[in-house]
């Protein structure tokens, strides 16, 4: 019994320790004990298993005369890089893209390429990734073997927690196991989850939600997404899957979406259903000629084109309603707005932030800060990446543990 | 420091004692040791301040003889009902109803009466509360003084952090610090909280919640409430209030609500929608004359009236769409369904619930489950009351902890 109180504690000390050292970057013994109210002993002793681990390494006082005089000089702990390297994926609309990153969160090198619509099957999709990894580790004269994990951001229905995939715009099949699936083919651990989790993680490592423990990210791409972390975590409900923003419903029996169901937010804001409206072909939705066209429509609108403003404006209005909605009910501290389409500012112009405050019950407190995030694939990826890195990092740590044990 | 982790780490020893006493209402030693994975010493020493403190007691083995096979009888730690006596209050509509309950979770009195509406000034409110405690007390021979903490649901929009009443139905004033209000002339701590997070709460300790770490409660009285638990927790959200899910947008530009705002799910299956689809007076609702006209609305849609039954319908349909919502974004395992208004079932037939799962996002996983919880007020008064029971638990802990230090 005792034993194993003992060793739980040592494993939540390891984690604590070396999230404190991610997280200051680079930070003496001495400090690491004051963070987390570890004794100096136990952080001596942590620390010396993690350096003989090779997850962190000693680095030089910075600055040795400063340090001088508080006494001797105190030695620096950080992560170190070459513990391991993971990739990060995002596979959505019509590019994939990598990210390979090492143990402190660097990134080592990048790698886009076409991603082909409507992947037909499962081993398609798989020989898909496994080629991604070869040429994006060749890039960096490395190979898929050194990896120690990889994590993918999928546009769709994922059930994280078994990598499994409900369903997914990428996908033709449904109800696709793509984790073993991937780990039976290529000896790596796999991490899947929807993409838009990933911007959330990113968002936490690299963006606006460092230090905010409850934030929400909506993006608008091809379909419009959501990721929600609570307490420093993402939130993933209770089958699994992430929210659902795009299919939340903001008309009774509305607008067809693509889901078969009426009314969902995204049949009224994505692309297909702004071209829908323009009364132009909806079947050309999803390729470059999609885009170029609601890129069109929309220069259109800012030209003074009643229709094409009245298609944005609705738009608009239901990406307001939609919000106010999410606000209601989750009541986030910070929303980060992000995602492709962020160059179409009708969805995110003041007027359209202003209709969703007035949209939400008024108190005496402001409703939460709105913030928009531009950034591109390379972004998601990153998120990937991490996402992977924070798997590895706990399959590391459980290592140690059995060591000790 | 080494101080102040050993304390740290004694005082969530004593959190874990008390909560796993009781939780299993009754149980020996060494069984909290193999319960919690603290060392039987740790056990003992906590158990020790717990009986010095009168916070727990001792009790017979229930059944010697067998107890006596394994050895010597193993006492029973149970927690001792003595130790705090605290009041729940349920406010809401035009009923006043209190428990009063003792340190075991035991009910140890009731009493109701009418509450006035739209009580005009803070001294009414205070007053109200005040002569409603002397009389929940006489009735069972004793003075508020005797209470060790209150606890008071309302609805309406409360920040339970700081006691503070955004705005209430119940109240004429908005922006009430009615905690401190309530302290300052009834020497007791107040627990104020949205009365939905209150049926959250008696859920998790008498209802359909118990072992269940994520589920949602939606109430339909004069209005739509909602309570969410997370991870075992009523979740608050950024600005400390509740979910506010009645004033969830359901139309855009939608009918009026009684929030000054459109399309709410409130101003389609609320008492006074309901009567203002029917055309009789809206001024008479939430009146006794409000309820008799509902359920003869209500009988009349049973016998076959149309336009009555055109009432109910799409009452019903704005409310699955509203709870899809729900869905989509929050994906809980659990949707129980409570209220006053539970006798009228159109809001909770098959068909609607139906309607409900067929607007969430399908995945081959099943929606979850919606279970409905019909009963009074009194479970309401108790859930206010626990709630200041755990409020009480964590001041008794924190005194221990200062006795120690």
């Amino acid at each position: 019994m005792k034993t194993r109180q003992v060793e739980d504690q040592r494993e939540s000390g390891r984690r604590l320790v070396l999230a404190t050292i991610r997280n200051r970057e680079r930070i003496a013994r001495i400090d690491i004990a004051e963070a987390t109210s570890l004794s100096p002993a136990t952080v001596t002793t942590i620390t010396g298993e993690l350096l003989i681990n090779g997850l962190i390494e000693e680095i030089a006082p910075d600055n040795p005369k400063r340090d001088a005089k508080r006494g001797r000089p105190r030695v620096g702990l950080k992560i170190r890089g070459g513990a391991h390297l993971v990739a990060g994926l995002k596979l959505a609309d019509k590019n994939a893209t990598v990210a390979l990153m090492d143990f402190e969160g660097k990134l080592q090198g990048e790698h886009a390429q076409r991603l082909p619509r409507k992947i037909p099957d499962q081993n398609e999709i798989v020989h898909f990734i496994e080629d991604l990894l070869d040429q994006a580790t060749a890039k960096i004269g490395l190979k898929p073997g050194d990896l120690s994990g990889v994590g993918i951001g999928l546009a769709g229905v994922i059930d994280a927690r078994r990598g499994f995939v409900h369903w997914s715009p990428t996908l033709k099949e449904r109800n696709l196991p793509l984790r073993p699936l991937l780990e039976e083919k290529i000896s790596l651990p796999f991490f899947i989850d929807n993409d838009v989790n990933l911007v959330a993680v990113a968002e936490q490592w690299f963006g606006l939600g460092r230090n905010v423990n409850n934030f929400i990210v909506v993006t608008i791409e091809q379909g419009v997404g959501m990721g929600i972390v609570i307490d420093g975590k993402i939130y993933r409900g209770a089958r699994g899957c992430g929210a659902e923003f795009g299919h939340t419903k903001v008309h009774l029996d509305g607008a067809l979406c693509r889901c078969g169901q009426r009314g969902c937010l995204e049949a009224y804001v994505a692309d297909y259903a702004l071209l829908r409206e323009a009364n132009l072909s909806a079947s050309a939705s999803g390729t470059d000629n999609a885009d170029q066209q609601v890129s069109a429509l929309f220069y259109k609108a800012k030209a003074g084109d009643k229709t094409a403003q009245s298609i944005f404006r609705r738009a608009g209005k239901m990406f307001a309603l939609g919000l106010a909605n999410v606000v209601n009910i989750f009541d986030p501290g910070l929303i980060i707005l992000s995602g492709e389409r962020m160059q179409f500012d009708y969805l995110y112009a003041g007027e359209v932030i202003e209709n969703m405050k007035s949209s939400v019950v008024q108190i005496d407190v402001p409703p939460p800060e709105v913030r928009i995030h531009k950034w591109g694939d390379l972004m998601w990826a990153k998120g990937a990446a991490v996402y992977a890195m924070e798997a590895v990092t706990e399959i590391a740590l459980e290592g140690l543990a059995s060591d000790a044990s």
